[in-house]
């Protein structure tokens, strides 16, 4: 409409369609956003919280890389918090708690700076495909939009169906209408196979009717951290508290006595929900023994009565969700502001997708996010952001970016969704990574942020950042480990961890190594004092130092597995391969490669069914 | 579902919905505010401004009776100016440019200060009815609420439906769902009339995009005024600025091109347009002889890229908007955010209405806003207020409150709808009131602080605070009536402004009550600056005392003619008067009178069709 045509147009502005916005427009690329609504750009529609375990890991990837996601999540932090942190640092995740308006303000703030980006509001309805390649959109007005590439991030809305009890509506999140068009187009005419996934959220009440005192207070952290690594906006001087209560046998009475009324269980919704992340009545269905269920109180911002009740998703009727709430303790007089719902919706089973998220079947057309078969916002943040970055490549013809598993958790996520697709909605865990003690939250920026340098997306005032963080951690490394403590000295502490007193001088290094000893106990030393003042190492540059001389072993040994696998990644398969015609693979294995069409060796490996007989041939084939 | 039982429950979150529940609750009624999303309370759905010509008087009546739009434009404005500076002070109206985002955030915000006020997101449609009165409400999922009394203030959201160029799609507003089922229920069970209107809203482009320096600016007043008489939020220390711009000739003939793609002319939009707001394919079309249109360029906010084309409203398919936009001077290189649109909706026509805003046909069933066939903000304001207020009044078995034409423009908006109704949009302007000499914006608090104060909106500070104000006008119009200037002191700022020169010592009123006079030119003189400043005068009570003197001529005539007036509104018609029996009334009388049922003289008198015989017969029929 307003260029002749553009080279990206983005469709959908939750938090997938803005970070891929937010890339492409910074790499070069005339992108348009186009959403029904420029009112909800960036909206958080479940919880006000980004991160979390292994999302928070993801966070800070994405802002390696140079996403938006982190810095805007720090822009609205009302309460921060680094989870795990009894763990060992794989499992080190920060969240935040957001205000939700204020990270919806923010991105819009931010996207709205970006002179190659357009904004419009309009509903896509289908897509102009010819010859196999998209060209362009079309609105539910008749507009016609060209642009040579787009990606598609429709969330919820394609054929969104809302539940509350027995009655459905139409929509794509509760007040917004759903979109349809989309689905019919790809699959009857292009032969894309659909599926239906259904989540749901939580009531939302309001915090003045809560008795507080009947609940476990939840601060901050003390020392809040932040999700970005370059961006620093004022110190969280204040914090906001959350709450944390539990459900009781009686609220499991009443949910078990109205299961009847729960659309989940009188079969009108058939999209598989998230797994981890159940209803309350799915979870009291499911985990019958269980006494009780956690249920976290948070607030929906600075200056709103507002109250978020996590863990109590429900689609309920209204009066279910009332009287049931009313039994959880402190929720005694609760004034229910938003019920709760489920919603159902289309996605496109993401292993129709190639690594760098296009489709196999229609040339530049890219998914991210929900559509792709996934749950929450850092796992579509992720992937918005690996569309945006590989649209622009695509389109100016160069060579896709991809991210290993043992780079990166995002590596991770793409991996999994494209290998093994996802029947039921997809979210990030620890468990789901390989190398998790090299994909750490703390070491993101080490391990991205030269990547994200590279395709344009970090600046050079950031990369020189990174750069003087490494070259001290290195300095406090080679000082830690030519630094000897004398016995004197050290065994009063070594003696009051119950640790093994020193005979002759040892380096620092090797008295952090051991587990029991933490760079807290011995930073008071003058010796060492003196060596952090004069070299100015920050907290970040002592826990960096610690955390690698702690877990030398855990992270060479990751290192070496990680290598390993490396050369079967790097055995690469044509992408027109011809499977069929060779004859000793099983033809469960002909049928998966003919349809998954790996990249390398390693993603064959992946593929559920594909035996290392099969890999063997392979290799013979590929002439190895 | 909260409470057994609300003594009130508004429907709907706009402009009349929050300060109907605002006053309702703010007099002690316990009430909830129902609407389809909580997160577009106190949206504004058109021009990002409140006030203007008459309509700024509104918001200050508003202001003074205890409502709260006044004090919420004032918290996020980003322009002020006094319209009609150059004019005499009854057509001086206060106008505030809002930051959209904002002004929605404080509604949300006061309101949820308000404990006897519950909100809940769910959309209503239906109502309960029982034996001729209202019960309470039902929802689109089934939820019942009791209510002792329901205000309907649906906007543009009963069978909503949008127009853009030749499509049509059901929406309340933009990308929000419509609501069906009120409108078929009242009408068809009930036998309320309704009918349909139609408005439209203005492309919303990306400032980035536009060539200022080809446009006047137009910037804030340098002394900016606010539009609460009592609540003062800090000073307005920088302004953003508007720009103005005209339509062409090309502009016009590109338009009357197309006219065969507008919706209003293919026939399909068959509801009633706001004849002072017309689309401008509209303004073409009628008033094909105007060379060009005036169009105001207006900022939606402080952070935001985002400008409002006033002036400039279209149902046009998109392509024809930007082509159009792109003619207009300054708009050259324009990038659309979000399309024009018209919107047809339901509305029910006024005089089915009391001057309560009470239904006639079902008790304790009120109506406020767009509802009631009006446009603009500051018209569903009022009925808000309006409404909040008698439903509390009913409810409590206390007399209504009703406003007279000569007390308010709110009291001539009220009364113009339930005697005449209106087939069109209805907007206020200064020439629908008799007395406008009475109605200013600078005097609304005198006017009506002292009936926000009886009926419990306004606090002994606010009262206290209007006290001061008052007995200081009065002692500064006390020594303005006292003191003496001498010849020798007035005459040379006399001859300065070609006014007659003094021979004796003349009263500082009787100079100040010449037309060429202002008291910007006398304020300086050591006489007076000396008093000022010892009796601590603020600007505003100098602007007061210079009214009274310069316009009391006017003044105390429109203050005889009210008080005839005043006798016929105290002719009060009984509620149940058999108007059918009188034989020596016309018929055409009987039926109109039979169906307006006028609560008074006066009001039967503004009946069109009731001739002065009709009255002289009801007057005798009253035993007059």
């Amino acid at each position: 409409m307003f260029l002749d045509i553009y080279d990206v147009i983005v469709v959908g502005g939750g938090h997938a369609g803005i970070e891929a916005a937010s890339a492409s427009s910074n790499m070069g690329s005339q992108t348009l956003l186009i959403t029904t609504n420029l009112q909800t750009i960036g909206k958080m529609s479940c919880n006000p919280a980004v991160g979390g375990i292994a999302k928070g890991q993801i966070i800070r990837e994405i802002d390696a890389l140079g996403g938006f996601s982190g810095m805007i999540a720090d822009s609205s932090t009302i309460q921060f918090r680094m989870l795990n942190k009894s763990k060992g640092p794989a499992m080190w995740s920060p969240r935040a708690q957001c205000d939700r308006k204020l990270f919806s303000y923010y991105w819009k703030y931010f996207l709205e700076k970006n002179s190659k980006l357009d904004l419009y509001q309009d509903t896509v309805t289908s897509l102009i495909i010819e010859g196999g390649k998209v060209k362009g959109v079309q609105t539910i007005f008749g507009l016609k939009i060209k642009g040579k590439s787009v990606i598609l991030t429709n969330g919820t809305f394609l054929n969104g169906k809302i539940y509350i009890g027995k009655k459905e509506i139409n929509g794509g999140r509760i007040a917004e209408q759903e979109v349809r068009g989309i689905t019919e187009q790809l699959t009857k005419n292009f032969g894309f196979k659909f599926g239906r996934m259904k989540t749901g959220t939580s009531p939302r009440v309001d915090g003045r009717s809560l008795i507080y005192e009947k609940m476990k207070s939840q601060n901050g952290d003390k020392d809040p951290k932040r999700f970005s690594f370059f961006y620093n906006p004022k110190k969280l001087k204040q914090q906001k508290k959350c709450y944390i209560t539990y459900t009781t046998q009686k609220v499991h009475d009443l949910i078990r006595d109205n299961f009847s009324h729960s659309p989940i269980y009188t079969g009108s919704i058939q999209g598989i929900s998230p797994r981890y992340c159940p209803s309350i009545e799915e979870k009291v269905f499911r985990f019958s023994d269980k006494k009780e269920h956690t249920i976290f109180v948070e607030p929906e911002g600075w200056n709103t009565v507002e109250v978020y009740v996590n863990g109590f998703s429900t689609s309920f009727p209204e009066k279910i969700q009332y009287q049931s709430l009313k039994l959880v303790p402190g929720f005694e007089k609760v004034k229910i502001l938003k019920p709760g719902y489920a919603i159902e919706y289309d996605y496109f089973p993401p292993e129709q997708l190639k690594v760098t998220l296009e489709s196999k079947i229609i040339e530049n057309l890219f998914f991210a996010g929900q559509i792709n078969g996934t749950t929450g916002y850092e796992e579509a943040a992720a992937q918005g952001l690996m569309a945006g970055i590989n649209v622009h490549l695509k389109i100016h013809k160069k060579e896709p970016f991809l991210l290993k598993r043992n780079q990166a958790y995002i590596g991770v996520l793409i991996d999994d969704l494209v290998t093994k697709g996802t029947k039921e909605p997809y979210r990030m865990f620890t468990s789901r990574a390989e190398y998790r003690m090299l994909l750490r939250q703390d070491n993101a920026d080490e391990r991205l942020t030269h990547i994200g340098y590279s395709i344009g997306l970090i600046s050079e005032k950031k990369m020189r950042m990174l750069d003087q963080k490494k070259s001290k951690i290195e300095k406090c490394m080679s000082l830690f480990q030519n630094i000897n403590f004398d016995p004197k000295t050290i065994n009063p502490i070594l003696n009051a961890k119950k640790s093994t007193p020193i005979c002759h001088d040892k380096k620092i290094g090797t008295i952090l190594s051991r587990s029991e000893i933490d760079i807290q106990d011995i930073i008071s030393l003058p010796l060492l004092m003196e060596e952090i003042k004069k070299n100015d190492f920050s907290q970040e540059i002592l826990e960096q130092v610690s955390i690698r001389i702690k877990y030398k072993g855990y992270i060479d040994r990751e290192k070496e597995n990680a290598k390993k696998l490396l050369k079967l990644e790097n055995l690469k398969i044509p992408n027109n391969f011809d499977y069929k015609s060779i004859k000793s693979l099983s033809s469960e294995a002909k049928e998966k490669l003919d349809y998954y069409r790996p990249i390398s060796l390693a993603q064959a490996s992946r593929i559920s069914g594909i035996s290392p007989s099969d890999l063997s041939v392979l290799l013979i084939h590929m002439g190895r």
